[in-house]
C-alpha cells in the first residue's frame, strides 16, 4: 500500500503538539527541525551526518538550484534526493523569499516576479506555476506555494495587497500542483504582516483552498519575539488540526520552544549551520563565541553527556583554536554540533509534549541557556 | 615491553623498500603518505576520515603550532595527540622551512633565526635548540633536526654553506634531543642543494653524528622531476639500510612512486588536501578538475571501485556542483578522496615490491593515469 501523506496528532499540552508527519519517504516526528540544504548540502556536514544529527527532513532552495546546477538538470540527474544523497523527505521553498531578499532589479506583478540572478545577473522569470514545476523537478516531497514577502514594519495597505496576490498565487499553485500519486504534499503560506485581521483573512482563505499543510511566512524578519509569537497566537488557531503547520526560517532555540507552545510543527533555519561557520556553538548552556580567549585552554567539550562526537570529543581549547585559525574543521564541527543541539532541542520538546510538562520544560531550559555553564568550569 | 622506535626491511625490489617503522604509537607501513596536519588538523577531515584513509601517521608543522596556539599551550593542553584526537605516530617538522618561506624579515646566523609571524608580525627566535624543544612540548614522535633550506637554482659556495651550517645544527640538535624512554625519534635532514658532492658530504657527515631516520630536504622545490630523482640517486646510496629514509614535502602520485624506486620510504605533501580545496582530484585515471564543465552531468563517481566513500558515493556531476558553488562539502569529500589516493598508491606500491614487480606496476600505474577514463564514459 503506498504511504499517503498526512498529519497525525498524537498528543497536545496546552496548544503544544505533539505528532508524526507521514510521507513516502519516511516519518518526521514533530515539533521538527529542518536542516537548510541551501544549494543541495547542508553546508559543511555529509548527509550520514545529518541523519545522524537526528533529521527526519531537510530543506532545499528552489532559488539557489534553479540557477545553479538548474532545475532542469537536477532532474536529468535523478533528482534532489539521488544528487545530494538524501533519501529522507525533502522540502523545498517556492524560491519567492529568496528572490525577493537576494536578487536583484525585481519585478513583481500578477503574474509573478522576474528577477537577475545574484550570481551572473541572468534574468530569470518566476510564476506560481513554474515555481510549483521547479520543485516537482528537484523531486520536492513537500512543494512551497509561491508567496510575495514584504519588509516589516508595513503599512496596513501594503501587507494586504501582497496578502491577496500571495492568496491568488496560492490558488494557481494548487490548480498546477500534481500531487503524483498522493504521496507528495503542497504547503499554502499564511501572509499579513503583523495584523491580525489580515492573518486571519489569509488562513481563512488559504483553508478554502485546501492544501496539505500550512506555513506561517513572513516573520522572522527583523520583529521583536513578542511580535512573531503574537501574530502565531492570533493566527494558529484559524488552521486545521489535522494539518501539519510549519513557521518558516525559524529561528533560535528559544524562538523555536515558543512557537511550539502556539502549536507550531515544523521549523527550518540556516542559523545552526550559518553560526557554526562563525565561530558560535548552541548547546543546553546558551550560545558560546568560541572565538572568546576565555576557551583558548578549556579542556571541557562542549557538552560531556551529548551523544554527538562534535559536541563530546573535542575540546572547547581545540575548537576555539580552529575558530583563530579559520579552519575548515572548526565549521565542521560546530556545524555538526550546532544541528544536533537543534535537533536535541526538538527531541526534549517531543518528550516534554507527551508528559504533559511542556511549561515547565521551556522554563527549566531557558533557565539552563540563562545560567551558562560557568559554575562547572 | 616498551616498544623502541626501528625500522624493519621487509622486501626490496631493486632499490625500492618495503618495511615498517615501529614506534611505541603504532607502526607505519612503508612507503608510507603522510598526511599534513598544518596547523593541528589535517585540513577539513576528522580524525576518524584520516585514519580511514590508511594513515598511520601524521605530519604536525612546527612553525604554524608554535605561533598558534603555541607549543607551550599546547603542551599544558595534554600534546598534539590529545588537543586534535590523533592517536596514531605524528612526526613534527623543525618549523624551519616555513620560517624561510612563510615568515618575514629574516635573519640566519650561527645561532639560529630570527623572524616575523605571518599573523600578527611578533618577532620569534628558533634555534636547533628551541625547535627540539617546541617539537618536545608538542610530543612528537618523530622529532626533525633544524636546518636551512636554500632555493634553487644555487651557486656551490651557498648551498655549501647552507648545508655546513645544516650540519653543525644537526649535531646540536642531537645533543638537545632526549629519547625519553626511547621511544622517541630524531631525524636528520640531506641538504646540498643538486650538487652531488654536496649531498654525499651531507649524508657523510649525518650518519657520522647518528640519527633515527634520515630525511632529504631541500627538493621539490621548484627543480624538474629527474633533477629530484637524479639527487635521491646519488644519495640514497649513502644512507644506512637500518634506517627510514623521508622525502620532505613530496609530492605527485608519480614524484612517490618515482622516489620509491631509489629507496624513500616516507612522504609528506599538502598537495592531497590543497588540490581538494581547489577543486582537483587524484584518482587512478590520473587528476580531474572538477570545476570543468565536462563533469557537469556525470553520473560516475570519481572511482566507483574504491573503498572510500569519498570516492566512491559522489557523482562527479555532484561534485561538480559543489566545487562551482564553493560549498564546503566539496572541500571536504575532495580533500578525503585525494588522502585516500594519495595512501592507496602507497599501499600498491608495498604490494608490487613485496611481489617483485616494482617497475611494471609503475609503467602501469603511469600509463593508467595517462590514458584518462574516457573509454568508461
Amino acid at each position: 500500500m503506498t504511504i499517503q501523506f498526512g498529519y497525525e496528532l498524537q498528543a497536545r499540552d496546552g496548544k503544544a503538539r505533539r505528532g508524526v508527519v507521514h510521507t513516502p519517504r519516511g516519518d518526521i516526528q514533530t515539533p521538527a527541525f529542518m536542516p537548510v540544504g541551501t544549494a543541495g548540502t547542508v553546508k559543511g556536514l555529509l548527509p550520514e551526518q545529518v541523519r545522524a544529527t537526528g533529521a527526519d527532513i531537510i530543506l532545499g532552495n528552489t532559488y539557489h538550484l534553479m540557477l545553479r546546477p538548474g532545475a532542469e538538470r537536477v532532474a536529468r540527474l535523478g533528482g534532489l534526493h539521488a544528487f545530494m544523497r538524501w533519501d529522507g523527505p525533502i522540502l523545498t521553498d517556492s524560491g519567492g523569499f529568496q528572490v525577493m531578499s537576494l536578487a536583484s532589479l525585481r519585478k513583481i506583478d500578477e503574474q509573478g516576479v522576474v528577477f537577475k540572478s545574484h550570481l551572473d545577473g541572468s534574468e530569470h522569470a518566476m510564476s506560481p506555476e513554474r515555481s510549483v514545476e521547479i520543485q516537482r523537478l528537484l523531486g520536492a516531497d513537500i512543494t512551497m506555494q509561491l508567496d510575495e514577502c514584504i519588509r516589516l514594519p508595513a503599512p496596513h495597505a501594503e501587507a494586504e495587497r501582497a496578502m491577496q496576490l500571495s492568496l491568488r498565487w496560492a490558488e494557481r499553485c494548487k490548480a498546477a500542483f500534481d500531487p503524483a500519486g498522493g504521496g507528495r504534499a503542497l504547503f499554502g503560506i499564511v501572509q499579513g504582516g503583523t495584523e491580525r485581521d489580515l492573518r486571519l483573512r489569509s488562513a481563512e482563505g488559504l483553508v478554502g483552498i485546501g492544501f496539505d499543510g500550512y506555513a506561517v511566512g513572513g516573520l522572522a524578519v527583523g520583529e521583536p519575539q513578542e511580535v512573531m509569537i503574537r501574530v502565531l497566537s492570533e493566527t494558529l488557531g484559524a488552521l486545521p488540526e489535522d494539518r501539519p503547520r510549519y513557521l518558516m526560517g525559524v529561528g533560535t532555540p528559544e524562538d523555536m520552544l515558543l512557537s511550539v507552545a502556539e502549536g507550531i510543527d515544523m521549523f527550518d533555519c540556516v542559523m545552526p549551520t550559518r553560526a557554526g561557520r562563525h565561530g558560535q556553538a548552541y548547546t543546553r548552556f546558551g550560545r558560546l563565541n568560541l572565538k572568546n580567549a576565555k576557551h583558548a585552554e578549556d579542556l571541557r567539550p562542549l557538552d560531556e553527556d551529548s551523544d554527538c562526537p562534535a559536541m563530546r570529543d573535542y575540546s572547547r581549547a581545540y575548537l576555539h583554536h580552529l575558530v583563530r585559525s579559520q579552519e575548515l574543521l572548526g565549521a565542521v564541527l560546530l556545524s555538526w554540533a550546532n544541528v544536533h543541539y537543534y535537533h536535541s532541542v526538538m527531541r526534549d520538546a517531543r518528550r516534554a509534549i507527551e508528559e504533559g510538562l511542556y511549561a515547565d520544560h521551556v522554563a527549566a531550559t531557558r533557565e539552563a541557556w540563562a545560567r551558562g555553564d560557568e559554575s562547572a568550569a
